[in-house]
């Protein structure tokens, strides 16, 4: 290992970082480039029509030579969806456990880039090298199994990632938080760390996974119709207890919705997921059974529109229906944002007449640690230095808070906005400029050619529609050939609106004819006499302002 | 009183149920109509470019002869936002107390209607008789002073409307919730009581208004540099414990936005709010003050994007800007479906530097009564029917539940939906149909113009943006005389996609060409034609289903 070249290290984060998701963080020497998580993020509401968002990797295309691998910490889509984007452009092999492993390769396949993408498969003891860096992990728990930390070797001391985490004293598969090996690496001596920032502000411990079993078992014993249950797709311990109430509770179930269905099926064949092979049984055969003999189990905890559990209750599933006697139970919280979507699908199952079980802490539990289990890693690494990762800003600003308490002093807490850089040198750290960052819009096929511009026409377009003035000039004689026509869509009803689109056809005609007759020949001109004197008549009339798109032919 | 026209008694609502927001509820007998509450809603995320909702009210617009009434409960906007649509359509009598009538005078001036509407003022212990219905009220305690509930006699028995209400023990102007009268008209026999199911999922009891003012000084007494506080501008009795506590820890006050300007002038005005005279300074004085002998009191307690707090915090406010040391309190919670923008301002704030108190119970209290209240109301008044109002249906159907606790069996509570009539005959009450009823929305001056239609636009418009095809035929000939030209909006950065729409507008002039070869003649089969094959064309290159406009020109 040349030393020489681990003189400076720096550690960045592309995302993840002032928001919750798309979590994707950079440990840089002189020659070696190591990346920890490849998420996505759903757009924010004003990223009208947008799929899903990135982080700008500008950066690591420009230095992707140096690149030599990427470590996924778990299998969430805030942590590993934005590979298959990031494997288009930069090579390097991808390291993960078993099940992240799985989730990754389902997902890459379906972008047809398996077979060029090196997947390296880990567990909680393994060591590797990325580049000149030796890079060993430790087993956490969170809300989806296989989740690891990393922790990375320099002549500086470690750099730990905690990746998501709590530490679950009685966990589902019995996996505990490898505490033994945090101790380990605690004592060796930790130069920073990044710890997981989700639930800084909430005071005490988060509820075990387990306890959301004894709700579930306890909504199984009581109800007397069918059972439908909703939550992650990836939470495969909480799909476990509702798999074992069922076998209590003589249930079959049918599982309904495709990445429940995926998750379920993966996370069987790796034998993650334990039951009777029988347990199962197809959405088709639902009638078959009496209502206190079968569960559903389905995708829709958020309220999604067009989630498994929507189409049920709206009568829109080709196989199931919710109805009067049911017990839903939705074992997941709202993530910020999705208030209103689950509020909504809660009051239409009500209608429906079924029984709903939501916002109960019975059935749900946090997979990210609070306070006490936050200052227990704090404490048991007690890094020199402490970067506060995964939250929003004032998570981060709590969790620092956190640090302190436990010794790191505020000076040598650093709360990052994307891309800024933190070096260290000699043992010392100090901030170091900023890197390329942000966000990269995805919308259909196109990654990134949906940008501030046509986000902000669509905005417009969204709040009062658009107007097209079409008309043809005569090339010579720059008359009026045909129309001015105007159509409109989204800006009012036509039918009850036809003298005002009357009465801006006039307007329009009659401007396009003055500036003619003063021999205006500019096109540009034309059109903004047209957007002009249509504007100010429809923001009068109505106090609406449309998009306006005049459009010139000539013949 | 002709007893013969009181013999049918109809109650529904046109708003306020299955939702919160828009209330208004109608009673009427053969020969009256009485509105209790005009209220309007902010529009759902699904209705792009609409400024706010009010109830359809085409059934009243058809009776107006027998509308004798519209008295108003308190002054908050979902009960009193609509008054000045209705006002245009319907002609009756408005009765409110000081400070509502105060709040809606100022209302209808701005839309010109001060002059022709009868505004009558009424107080708790006011009886009035709207057509043949003598009606008399009941203070109630909420969280904007001056609040009342409704109870109208009918030969059939008394129908008790609570309109928003807690049981404020420790009330903020010591005028408590009237027990006294409602235990006198409990004993009377309630026929129907229609009560407010907001924290009908609550258990145990709200908060008094009272145990925030503490919340308040503990700020006030703490903070060295300046506070800025942000609440609902129409709690007048939070902004009273905010003055209390600036006095007491002597601070000046500048009051930020429109709206909490407007409210504290009506109070003042109306001694709903007691100060000394030189508490209040002008924005433009904050400088001349000591940090920490000033606080800013000001809109944005919903993180609403226009609001003096989100302005101040961008830097974007005329006068005054949110700093590092600045203490904000935000004593509100989120209103459902604003959690996300009230996340990003406090995020925001946070990064400022600013000292962010929020979700605290100590700053806020809710104005709806819980689980406990809502019972108390119910043994008081011992109604032998009850429709659970102001809620969204699960709340509606927990109320029942806590009915029922009280003695009203399952029968005989109404959950109703928007139009459905409950229908009162000798003491009997019985589901009979459903008037008309749903949403009017208004989009700048237009009332009602927006409907399903443009918002399906709105919506495709705001997803994928559109794109416009001209082209020009000759009418003989029928030849491309000029074009297609393509323009596109909110569709992808032209830019950088000049392939793209070079190769669509190929697309399009082959399919012209053809179909004009086969003497294809009609418009409609045309532009059909085109939209087909550039719809599939985008749809297989971007994965996008922009709107697409084809314009036909004829020369």
């Amino acid at each position: 290992m040349s030393k020489q070249s681990l003189e400076t290290i720096r550690v960045f984060a592309l995302g993840g970082i002032g928001e919750i998701g798309k979590n994707m963080y950079v440990i840089e020497t002189e020659e070696d480039i190591l990346i920890i998580d490849a998420g996505l993020m759903f757009p924010e509401d004003d990223m009208l029509g947008v799929d899903v968002v990135i982080p700008d990797i500008s950066y690591l295309v420009q230095n992707k030579d140096r690149v030599r691998g990427i470590v996924l910490t778990h299998g969430h889509e805030d942590h590993i969806g934005a590979l298959a984007y990031i494997l288009r452009k930069i090579n390097a092999p991808v390291y993960g456990t078993k099940l992240t492993i799985g989730l990754v390769e389902d997902h890459i396949k379906e972008k047809g880039l398996r077979k060029k993408t090196d997947l390296r498969l880990i567990h909680g003891d393994s060591r590797i090298t990325v580049g000149q860096l030796p890079v060993q992990f430790f087993r956490t728990t969170h809300s989806i199994p296989d989740s690891i930390g990393v922790c990375v070797d320099t002549p500086q001391g470690k750099i730990v990632h905690t990746g998501d985490f709590k530490i679950d004293q009685t966990p589902v598969d019995g996996r505990f938080t490898d505490i033994d090996k945090l101790t380990w690496i605690g004592k060796k001596g930790v130069l920073c760390l990044l710890s997981d920032s989700t639930n800084a502000e909430l005071p005490g411990t988060s509820p075990s996974e387990t306890s959301t079993g004894q709700g579930i078992n306890e909504v199984f014993e009581e109800a007397d119709g069918r059972i439908v249950i909703t939550t992650f797709a990836s939470n495969v311990h909480r799909i476990q207890q509702v798999i074992n109430a069922a076998e209590k509770e003589n249930r079959k179930i049918a599982v309904v919705g495709h990445s429940m269905s995926k998750v379920i099926e993966i996370a069987r064949n790796m034998e993650y997921l334990h039951c009777s092979d029988d347990i199962f049984i197809d959405a088709s055969k639902v009638e078959e059974y009496d209502d206190n003999h079968v569960a559903i189990l389905c995708t829709g905890s958020q309220g999604e529109p067009m989630s498994a559990l929507t189409r049920m209750a709206k009568g829109a599933h080709r196989q199931l229906t919710i109805e009067s006697g049911d017990t839903v139970v939705i074992a997941a919280n709202p993530i910020p944002g999705n208030e209103k979507s689950v509020s909504r699908i809660i009051d239409f199952l009500y209608q429906l007449g079924a029984d709903v079980i939501y916002g109960d802490a019975n059935v749900h539990a946090s997979g990210h640690g609070s306070q006490e289990e936050l200052m227990l890693m704090l404490n048991l690494l007690n890094p020199t230095y402490f970067i506060p990762v995964h939250g929003e800003y004032r998570m981060q600003a709590a969790h620092a808070e956190l640090a302190e308490k436990t010794g790191v002093h505020p000076d040598r807490s650093f709360l990052l906005d994307k891309g800024e850089v933190v070096e260290f040198s000699k043992g010392k750290a100090k901030r170091a400029g900023k890197v390329q960052s942000g966000n990269v819009l995805i919308d259909g096929l196109g990654v990134g050619d949906v940008g501030n511009i046509v986000l902000r026409d669509r905005r417009l377009l969204s709040e009062d529609g658009i107007l097209v003035v079409v008309v043809t000039l005569n090339k010579k004689s720059s008359g009026i050939v045909s129309g001015p026509d105007i159509i409109s869509r989204g800006f009012v009803y036509v039918r009850e609106s036809e003298e005002l689109l009357e009465e801006a056809n006039k307007k329009v005609t009659s401007t396009l004819e003055k500036a003619l007759a003063e021999n205006v020949k500019e096109w540009s001109t034309l059109k903004s006499n047209i957007r002009d004197v249509l504007s100010r008549y429809l923001y009068e009339k109505t106090k609406r302002r449309p998009m306006i798109l005049p459009i010139i032919m000539e013949v």
